[in-house]
């Protein structure tokens, strides 16, 4: 087993100027591993259900490669549950309900089996039971790496801090960075982060693209101009998933090897965006990825000459 | 002559976060001419300014090879005046104060050493003095670019319409594109714009770098990521003019070309953004361009094999 992963596995009801879903399957957990099982063949969740999930959907995850020894299902318990309307531009959103269920009490379990994987995604979860996972691992992955938001900014500052000194990586929006570090430029906010703990920063800029910072690097990756982005919910987890999993796949922990994991998860990210919730996730081909993979470097590929 | 520039030669007072300025020379015209200078050795500027303007600075843009027959000195009046204050995130900024002075009844000249320019670079401008200037050239230039802003879209859509129908590249930003086009998808407001009259459009967008538009290809160029930006003012007009100024000293109307000038002109604006009005702008030298391209190069380069 190559990858963990951590993070919900979820109901979201959407709401978009395109249309809007019943219950979907959704969370951050089921979005990151799917997207990286596009890349790693044989992985592991930690997570927690209610009864209500179906086992249709815990079925194709297995199929993918996904196992389920990491994920409880709780009996009498309903499932996590979101609901959110996006405005006009995509770019913003307002909750319209969240039921934690399941997720008020999780108490993550790290099977035997996964003990020893080199590479564990945090996906964004309360910062206490992302770090309980780590503690309880009996050998440190070589890489981990952690997402979050600014809710748990706002009500775990602390527990935040002591869990981001313990990754390799952090993955998180640009508005989340500027609350984090306090700084509004993106280079000063990488440094005050890797001050915290991580050697690696990833700031994600929605349809601007997302930045790497590390080993005194830069690399800035765009998104690909889409006509239309249908629903933009789980792109930031897609992106993740498809970074993490291209950096097991690889097994190479290296700022170039790093750049092509950020192109790779935006290229996820790309396509998660033009159905509702995970279903074009789920029809990617290796075609599929490869020619946008082309679309990307054409796009910001430029030869000039000194002058 | 390769370029001639249309655009305010004028005084700005600016405040940032990081200070405030009296009134500096500043203007549409002046960014564009100085940028461009770094590229071409000779260039006109069609212009207007009071007998209030610094003799001192024009001498300067003479002694950068931009001949001043098309700018006019109008005796007893005063040079038009902007005054702005930027928010702490800069990007959004307030207008303090705006005398139009001598550009309200502005009648543009194009003096007969103008005729058969291959370049024109037509500065943010009411959209009737752009037009003007278009009609008074005995035979059209090879590629006329136009700039233009949100207000000359609400007082003077038909004029700019028409005007827009005359060129052959559209600079404008990110919100002036969704105001044009009533699309929020800049893919989709490209295509609108491209109907209206241009082949080629620019959209620019601040700190999260531009979009090159035409003959079915897209283009994208990042910006620097910047520890401090110390003024933003004339950041548009600096690529603007860095973007013409290249096309006009390479002569290759192409989208290849076009590609390279986007980031002459992304190059240029990431200095001159460094230092308050055209200072920076006047200091830079042919090893900082040719390293900060360098620096471009590596932002965005990266290897890839298919999976």
């Amino acid at each position: 087993m190559k990858l963990v992963t951590v993070g919900s596995v979820a109901f979201d009801a959407i709401e978009t100027p395109f249309g809007k879903t019943d219950k979907i399957v959704g969370g951050a957990g089921t979005f990151i591993s799917l997207s990286s099982s596009f890349f790693v063949k044989k992985q592991g969740i930690i997570s927690v259900v209610g009864e209500d999930f179906p086992k249709q959907d815990l079925q194709e995850m297995e199929e993918r490669g996904i196992d389920l020894k990491g994920l409880q299902v709780k009996e009498g318990e309903k499932t996590f549950f979101w609901s959110g309307k996006y405005h006009n531009d995509m770019n913003s959103r307002d909750t319209l309900v969240t039921e934690l269920n399941v997720l008020e009490h999780f108490d993550p379990i790290v099977p035997e089996e996964y003990q020893g994987v080199p590479y564990l995604m945090l996906g964004n979860l309360s910062p206490q039971v992302q770090r309980t996972v780590i503690e309880r691992m009996n050998v440190r992955p070589k890489l981990i790496a952690l997402d979050t938001m600014n809710f748990w900014m706002d009500i775990a500052w602390e527990e935040l801090l002591r869990t981001l000194s313990m990754v390799d990586v952090l993955i998180i929006n640009d508005e989340e960075a500027r609350q984090l570090t306090k700084e509004y430029a993106l280079i000063r906010a990488a440094k005050k982060i890797k001050a915290m703990g991580p050697k690696y920063v990833i700031i994600k800029k929605g349809e601007h693209g997302a930045l790497l910072f590390g080993e005194d690097n830069i690399f800035f990756a765009p998104a690909l101009p889409l006509e239309e982005v249908f629903d933009p919910t789980g792109a930031g987890d897609t992106f993740a998933g498809g970074f993490m999993g291209y950096i097991a796949k690889t097994d190479e922990i290296s700022f170039e090897n790093m750049k092509r994991a950020v192109v790779a998860g935006s290229v996820l990210a790309s396509f998660s965006v033009e159905k509702f919730g995970t279903q074009r996730l789920k029809e990617i081909t290796v075609e599929d990825f490869n020619k946008r993979v082309q679309e990307f470097i054409k796009l910001t590929d430029f030869e000039i000459n000194s002058i």
